[in-house]
């Protein structure tokens, strides 16, 4: 693909200043950090500061304790300090000042995010970007907003001009739109729209670098790109701007199967047929269903269920298909009930499932596999067959940025040990199915794969003192071993 | 897929009554079908009878003549007479009339199919269904009109509900709805929502059947598509309903490329992208663009062209691929500027490309061919490196009914005889490519491919006497036989 092949023949990296002395998180003295940090409301008093130790530890935690591995790593981290800024002026005055006195600065929308990526490794200022929230304009299919916006508000903006986000997380309440783009995937709405790595989905975003005195630049489209999922960590992200979509009635309903199998075969079909316009297709494996207590008197014992959310005039087609499958409906709700009841099946889907679960039972965690395209149904099946009750399958229906169909499993696992939890995911590899390991908080070992050249370029250029999350980008904690091996 | 397992595993044939002895196209005899046709305006003197011998030829025939083998199978058929109701209660009355004296009845919407659906074989009553073409509503994402609206004013009254079309072929300024139900695939539109026969696309039909007292029926979704690509043969259409898409600001634009094959990753590229909205990609390789005489300005001498029409917020995305696959744009209009003027690219694509080419060379003609969705760019490419020269690369863009991205190839051809093209039909089949054959006019020889018990039995309850566009369909002439060999 394009966004990938220009990104890895990009020749940025090569004329970047390259500094010979390692700077990085090994640079950071613990305690020198926190006096710095401490002594910054002095410096610039308006500001709205968090220095309550327990406030402070709270804004440095994210959901990562969804993960056993992280949860060990990550418990005890915290920032000195946080702030909220409301203002470019109020975010420079501070940004100047970490820069000045070698502060480390963790961006942080709302925490909704389960890879840690907000969670200071190396104390510091948490950047709490959450009352930066102004919503710019909606026109012509495109919306744009300041980063600290949360979806939901985005969303209800973007509605007075008759469209809407393509994508809802489950978290789509809280989660804010920087969030999102600089650790999320998309969530509902994928099934149609892709992830927003996809190209034509995120247009432009406004970057404000890390610096004695900050710059203000616009990146637009692949470039922009080079931003999304670094977890905060080449440039601070003030504004985004998206491709939206016409706003549809959306109806949501509850699919029941005896079967594994007729439910994977519907919910593709439905994901497949181009006929029906859909938002979003999961698929909860028994016992999954059981978990979601809210949904008790429409989820029968044993059932596997397919949570869906469709274009009202997408029904028939479904049920058509529901038919020939075998389910039946166990839930419906009109696009206008949905909206008067201020409830969504959205809010059981996706990392909304694993919480519902964990609630429930403790002993769970979960896993992220992308399966092959060409054969994801089989895989599957067959995953299913040989490791259910270890493994409890929860599918994700989504196209991939290439525009395949497939589904992201975030299947819970029931839990023993750190040994077996990559055992089990070496087992998914074993059969041929990607592992986008959520048990890792390193830029590089979740999606990303391995380091980006362009990626780093970014920092040396927004951050070149190596403040922003420090700890996370490994291209950057090791790019002079990186370079000297020439693997970057 | 299960419309089509449904269809197959459907009892309605086993209990449809059969006539031991075959009735249909043999069945007629040419002079008392002449003298009956005669006598109707007589029987019912208040419709809009065409009785003129050369404006009844006129409506006889439809562009079939894309293919020189239909042009010499067909050329000297015509009906007896022809009609134009403008009311169900005329339509009642001439089919009343029809099955009372035996005479055939070919369904005419504005005749611009290709496969000779609208040209009688066998005499009789072209009924024009172009006087009964009212719009009856468009609401939440559904849409109903009568069969003989033109799509071009369906979409002008959907637009007032915010909505539009999912498809608009070509022909759109003239061709009507129940036209495309009868003959059509889809069109620009396609790409994003496959083919009418995806289900959740058609929601259902009214049909009128073919007895001395007509019945009038409500068939819904799978029921509904067995009278779709059906060429009228077991059925009377009077409505249709569909689901519509939400209108969107489309933009229009031709991307061109000195290489086949960059082309070619560009538009597959566009094609796949989830996060680019769009209705219509179209390849033209050289030199195929210089017969597009309109366009002649924006199209360089033996360059490959892409048109595209594309929503405004998706150009961005478009043009960060095609900077990649090094093209570049030559012509482009904005959604306003397309509207305001009243032109549209989409009037050079699918077969209007045909019908551009050949205004310029008499000697080309054409053939439907369907890739494999799994290997279609490659295959694409080589068939293009093979043939290039007879087999002139043109490629609609499109999801298959079960939602893979693919190419329609209608590849012009220059023409030397039927062998010839039977046999460079047939070295596509060689090479893996389903052809839907554009040179045939049964039913069964087309996309149809086989008889299909669930299609025949709606013609044995809906038009019993064999009435509707004898000869055209397989099944029903053969019957008899096709019975007592277990085919059906």
């Amino acid at each position: 693909m394009p966004a990938d092949s220009s990104a890895s023949q990009s020749p940025a990296f090569r004329t970047m200043p390259v500094d010979a002395s390692p700077v990085g998180a090994s640079a950071f003295d613990t305690s020198a950090v926190a006096a710095s940090a401490a002594a910054l409301p002095g410096l610039i008093p308006d500001l709205d500061w968090v220095t309550d130790t327990s406030r402070v530890a709270r804004l440095s935690q994210d959901f990562a304790w969804f993960s056993p591995v992280l949860k060990r790593q990550l418990a005890d981290k915290s920032a000195d300090i946080a702030v909220r800024p409301r203002t470019e002026d109020e975010l420079r005055r501070v940004v100047a000042a970490c820069a000045a006195a070698n502060v480390p600065i963790t961006i942080r929308g709302s925490g909704t995010g389960n890879y840690g990526q907000a969670i200071p490794l190396h104390g510091g200022v948490v950047l709490d970007m959450s009352g930066y929230n102004g919503f710019c304009w909606a026109r012509n299919g495109v919306g744009r907003a300041q980063a600290g916006i949360r979806l939901a508000q985005f969303d209800e903006y973007a509605r007075k001009s008759g469209l809407e986000l393509r994508w809802l997380p489950s978290t789509f309440r809280s989660a804010t739109l920087g969030g999102l783009f600089g650790g999320g995937f998309g969530g509902a709405g994928s099934i149609t729209y892709g992830p927003l790595a996809a190209p034509g989905n995120v247009l432009g975003i406004k970057v404000m670098t890390v610096e004695a005195e900050p710059r203000i630049l616009e990146l637009r489209g692949a470039d922009a790109m080079l931003l999304h999922h670094a977890y905060g960590t080449n440039g601070i992200v003030l504004e985004v701007e998206v491709a939206l979509a016409p706003v549809q009635s959306w109806m949501e309903c509850v699919a029941v199967f005896d079967g594994f199998d007729e439910a994977v075969d519907f919910a593709a079909a439905v994901a497949s047929g181009p006929g029906m316009i859909k938002k979003e297709i999961c698929l909860l494996a028994a016992p999954i269903p059981s978990y979601m207590t809210a949904l008790a008197d429409h989820l029968p014992d044993g059932c596997h269920a397919v949570l869906l959310v469709l274009a009202e005039s997408s029904e028939p087609g479904m049920l058509g298909l529901l038919d020939a499958f075998g389910g039946r409906i166990t839930y419906r709700k009109s696009a206008e009930d949905v909206i008067e009841s201020r409830k969504t099946l959205i809010e059981f889907t996706w990392n909304h499932t694993t919480l519902h679960a964990m609630k429930i039972d403790k002993s769970l965690t979960y896993i992220q596999s992308a399966f092959d395209p060409t054969r994801y149904v089989q895989q599957i099946k067959d995953i299913h067959r040989e490791l259910d009750g270890e493994v409890l399958m929860h599918l994700e229906f989504l196209r991939t940025k290439e525009g395949a169909i497939n589904c992201s499993g975030l299947q819970l696992i029931r839990f023993s040990t750190e040994e077996r939890l990559q055992e089990l995911m070496q087992m998914h590899r074993d059969r041929g199915v990607h592992i986008n390991n959520p048990h890792v908080y390193v830029v590089e070992d979740g999606k990303q794969g391995k380091p980006n050249p362009a990626v780093l370029a970014k920092k040396a250029d927004f951050d070149p003192q190596g403040l922003l999350n420090p700890g996370k980008l490994r291209a950057w904690e090791q790019r002079a071993t990186l370079l000297a091996e020439g693997a970057i």
